[in-house]
């Protein structure tokens, strides 16, 4: 199944500045792109990159400056039962191959996997009449839109494919569920984890 | 199988000070409470619930005044391979009988749904060994403990097994997920989902 990761390739991950700088937001983005591109591929799925500027990587790039919403959609346009297109974000480095072929085996004409605060991480589209909006609470407006063109549904309960890497406190995740590039990018910056108020946080050594 | 499932019947829900008073925190635990015993019978268990002073419920009640470390670890001190003990987090209320039955019926001799922050949200134990501590970063000191006394680990990969309602913001996940009687309780408190940084929050209306 074709497997398209958006990936925003100019300012990434605005949300842990000034956690880490512009440059290392950067390296950490992409080392959390490349654990979800093998990922995908070890599960089965055929990734390439949606990019908002130019990036060289080992998997097809489409570089397209418009907003994610009409990108994505004209790709969708062409979904439908006998051409799947799964929709993946490129900062679900938890995401495991075994959790990504839940996702890509579910059957229903929109599979949804949701994100923490009302996201939608992943999706996997066959009817073709289905379009994204992500912004706000992007998961009730994705009900709502396949209730609208009468698409059935199918939710996939999954910490791993629900723990998008946004905040800081993110990081604990990253460091406590994954043993891949970005946690490793994350160890040699220096991040651990640090017990918190409740629940499990991360600070920066020197 | 018995699931067990610890209640602070004294002062629940404390990180939700001073977003609810105290008497609307003890209701709103309840309201979690009964959505989690809910599902737990629809999931085919046996639940009771080992409190930590009287309460009034449908369901066994232990009062148990120790810690809540030295409390499980009494009752785990019978499982074994013919009685395994399930230990439910009490404020899991997006929690779904589909879900429950996942973390029931995973083989292992430990079977365990992490929670954000490095919790450990859900237990199966059927070795006779395996202790609690549920202090700090418990998920990798269950990993480590059941690795000490020779357990096998199986980890159940669950958005609403892994939620666990502490602080404000996981109020939102509540109001996007469930329509049980907490969901309820949050709705009837004039508790509504509002748009915020990067995620979707919770605000509270008079």
């Amino acid at each position: 199944m074709r497997v398209v990761v958006p990936f925003d390739a100019r300012d990434a991950k605005t949300r842990l500045d000034p956690f880490f700088t512009s440059s290392e937001r950067a390296a950490f983005a992409e080392a959390m792109l490349d654990d979800v591109l093998s990922a995908i591929e070890s599960a089965g799925g055929s990734p390439d990159v949606l990019a908002t500027a130019p990036i060289d990587l080992d998997v097809p790039v489409t570089v397209d400056e418009r907003s994610l919403d009409t990108a994505v959609n004209d790709i969708l346009a062409a979904a439908g039962p006998d051409n799947p297109i799964a929709i993946v974000m490129a900062d679900l480095a938890l995401a495991t191959p075994r959790a990504l072929d839940r996702l890509l085996t579910a059957e229903g004409d929109v599979t949804i996997a949701p994100g923490r605060g009302g996201g939608t991480n992943a999706l996997v589209v066959r009817h073709p009449d289905f379009r994204v909006d992500y912004h706000g609470a992007s998961f009730l407006d994705h009900l709502r839109i396949a209730a609208e063109v009468g698409a059935t549904v199918r939710e996939i309960d999954s910490m791993r494919l629900a723990t998008d890497i946004d905040e800081r406190a993110d990081l604990a995740e990253l460091l406590l569920h994954s043993d891949g590039k970005a946690a490793a990018w994350l160890r040699d910056a220096g991040v651990e984890l640090a017990t918190e108020n409740g629940r499990v946080g991360v600070r920066r050594i020197d």
